[in-house]
């Protein structure tokens, strides 16, 4: 058997902790998958004196991660420490530099700096794997990197944030508003205790950026996605998606379109037959459309300790069998320069859920500013709410506000954004208007 | 740029003119991926005379396989003649013996001589690649292969056959008969004039054999699978399974239990609210449950030219970077031998659907042969027939067989067949039982 591959692991958290229990167990059987024993060295963590449960016994304990990446005894440095910059940085950067293959679930610093440290491992002949960085314990990187290889791919889109899609799955189940799935995400350590990052979909557009590359041979740019987050959805969106054969997820979706590549994250009604709208919990799922293998799904756990050590020890597998892959697909120097295709020339049919004064003429003038931008609508749903003190249902109706629901056709993100300013400014509605767009999707 | 990766084609059927319209129109982009281009420089198929509409300037043809394999001109050979023998196994074995590349899409081939294929290309330090036997453009060869090298795998099951798939889908959604549906299924193209290989189960089975020795590092063991096709499954199976929350699928599944491994193709009861309940139509699923990543769900074309041409590339990619992954997942000298866990010694619950007499006593004996093979019943659904020629819902009964449905806890394969033989020795039964396994998904 040849040499074994030696592990330094930086960060000792949840992944970092089941990835040495995964070792523990399953180590033995991994070495004759590859070929070669995969054995722990090294670890580095913010406090020593903290008992993990781990053995650690003849393990080296280093206090700082960028001088165990350096260390002489490690072959391949495992970052879990997580952060765009500071220690994590530092830990990559003096890995790839000594020439140690890394492994990382560190989507914040590959969206920001994954070009550049791809072209640093490829210069020192290493690996920068990161399966673990999206979707936990699915296999999209190696999906995209390898398996679709032979395909233009034109779509890739996904559920990639489990707590945002706890929140929808809770909220469309059981009727409770927002803030209501929230408080319970929080409860039940779904949700950080400032959620802003993944409600927000910051989380989801990091991950985006980095299958955006993969699938399209591009250099990452994770500035330059459109954000939306799920904040603003209420149970009636849901009940009125459902009553129209939609189911609402927050996806991030990359995109050819003729004037470049879309890369958007937002609230995204989805039809109800679609394999993605069935995804639910904190599930994650990834799709790939590809002009020769048409579409493939994958579904599985988007984060937790032991899905995501399953990802990390893909890519250690990966480095013992001497399998070194251009980090984003291709060799760095031939990704191609990334071109937005801005969102206002996005296109596709939109939900739009008004709150109409209930007036003589002011459907009428809704109706005129769809029609002066161009837009076709597909359905129009408006149930007149009664009074609370109507009897049997009697004609008593309440004049005010009244819900009215809007399908488009396929049309323009400019000629909806300009109706709904022109029927702001009419003064025909009580609130801004809800949109959400919809995916076509099979 | 590296040297050219040159291709050998054998076989120019729908997957091999696919597979060259593939190198043709992404073929740049894929040299570009794995920094050296991949050429196709010979090909041979039986007619050579027949127009394909294909482009074959430059190329080499040949009228013998083996001798296309044995060429100093090619470094890959692909194989899509197909056939277990014959031809397809002559060009293998003299590509490997050469030192050759294999890529094939050969289940037959590789159930009945893979460990041994195996270890001639370990031998001679060349790959042997198949992601497109397995589930089309699904890449799960990889998946197991590589992605999931960190676990031990307690479970892999899946819908593997496309043209069995379409006919329980088309059978559910439109209330047809298995015959009905088989016909438009032939019709269609999806199913074979002689269907018997992929209704009975067989196809499935030779998928299932390699996905096996993948998920658990044990020899191929093609011979050991239990097999049942669906062309019992009646509407009534359907109906009743729907009524119960259930679908059914054919799977085939491979799970370690406490005796061995179970390799099992059979007609399958699956919960409504699983994932794999909701693949309809041709497309195929493939679930991997391990220990440390939980579940994987991978869905895709399970056929077609594009999508199995799209894997055959995946597999191309991969050699012209220089992955050279053993073909079973670990090297074939550290294969275990499989183990069968017989099917008599399977534990689940069961659907049974009883054609029974309408005399006293007839239920109460039932459920006394249930009782003495220790079998608890979770439900018990009986419907009595109307005479047609009642009025109005008036009590006229139909003293003929009535259907009864019963779905058992947990029990054993052995139980519940000596309970079957049991009812059906009393007499109280008008035709043999209908019995079809639940299987436990979440």
């Amino acid at each position: 058997m040849a040499s074994a591959l030696r592990l330094g692991v930086a960060g000792l958290g949840t992944v970092g902790a089941s990835l040495i229990r995964l070792l523990s167990k399953n180590g033995d059987a991994l070495a004759r998958k590859c070929g070669r024993p995969v054995v722990l060295t090294a670890v580095t963590a913010r406090d020593k004196t903290r008992d993990r449960g781990l053995d650690l016994t003849g393990v080296t304990w280093f206090d700082d991660a960028a001088e165990m990446a350096r260390s002489a005894d490690v072959d391949v440095v495992v970052e879990l420490i997580g952060g765009a910059s500071g220690a994590a940085e530092a830990c990559v950067r003096a890995a790839l530099t000594s020439g140690k293959h890394v492994i990382t679930a560190n989507k914040a610093l590959l969206a920001a700096h994954g070009v550049e440290l791809a072209g640093i491992a490829e210069k020192a002949g290493v690996s920068l794997n990161y399966e673990a960085a999206v979707a936990g314990g699915i296999p999209i990187v190696k999906t995209l990197r390898e398996a679709m290889a032979g395909n233009s791919v034109t779509r890739v889109y996904g559920i990639l944030n489990g707590t945002c899609n706890y929140i929808l799955t809770r909220m469309e189940r059981e009727g409770l508003s927002f803030a209501e799935c929230l408080a319970d995400a929080q409860r039940l350590g779904y949700a950080e205790a400032d959620p802003t990052f993944d409600i927000e979909g910051n989380d989801t557009a990091h991950k985006l950026a980095l299958l955006t590359s993969l699938a399209f041979g591009c250099k990452i740019s994770a500035d330059d996605i459109y954000l939306e987050g799920i904040s603003s959805i209420t149970t009636a969106d849901i009940k009125a998606a459902d009553e129209l054969g939609y189911r609402i997820k927050l996806l991030g979706v990359a995109q050819v379109t003729e004037s470049g590549i879309e890369q958007r994250v937002h609230p995204t009604m989805v039809p109800k037959t679609s394999a993605i709208a069935r995804i639910d919990g904190v599930l994650n799922a990834v799709a790939v459309d590809g002009d020769f293998v048409g579409g493939v799904v994958l579904v599985g756990p988007g984060a937790g300790g032991n899905a995501t050590a399953s990802s990390v020890a893909s890519d250690i597998a990966d480095i013992a069998r001497g399998d070194i892959a251009p980090a984003l697909g291709a060799p760095s120097n031939v990704l191609t320069d990334y071109k937005r295709a801005g969102m206002r020339l996005h296109e596709g049919g939109y939900y739009i859920r008004l709150s109409v004064f209930d007036r003589p003429g002011a459907f009428a003038t809704i109706a005129r500013c769809m029609a002066d931008a161009d837009i076709s609508l597909e359905s129009i749903v408006q149930r007149r709410r009664r009074a609370p003190g109507s009897l049997n249902g009697a004609e008593t109706e309440v004049h005010e506000a009244q819900p009215v629901i809007l399908i488009t056709y396929e049309t323009s993100e400019t000629a909806v954004r300009q109706a709904l300013e022109a029927i702001e400014a009419k003064g025909v509605v009580a609130d801004r208007p809800q949109m959400i767009r919809i995916e076509k999707l099979s």
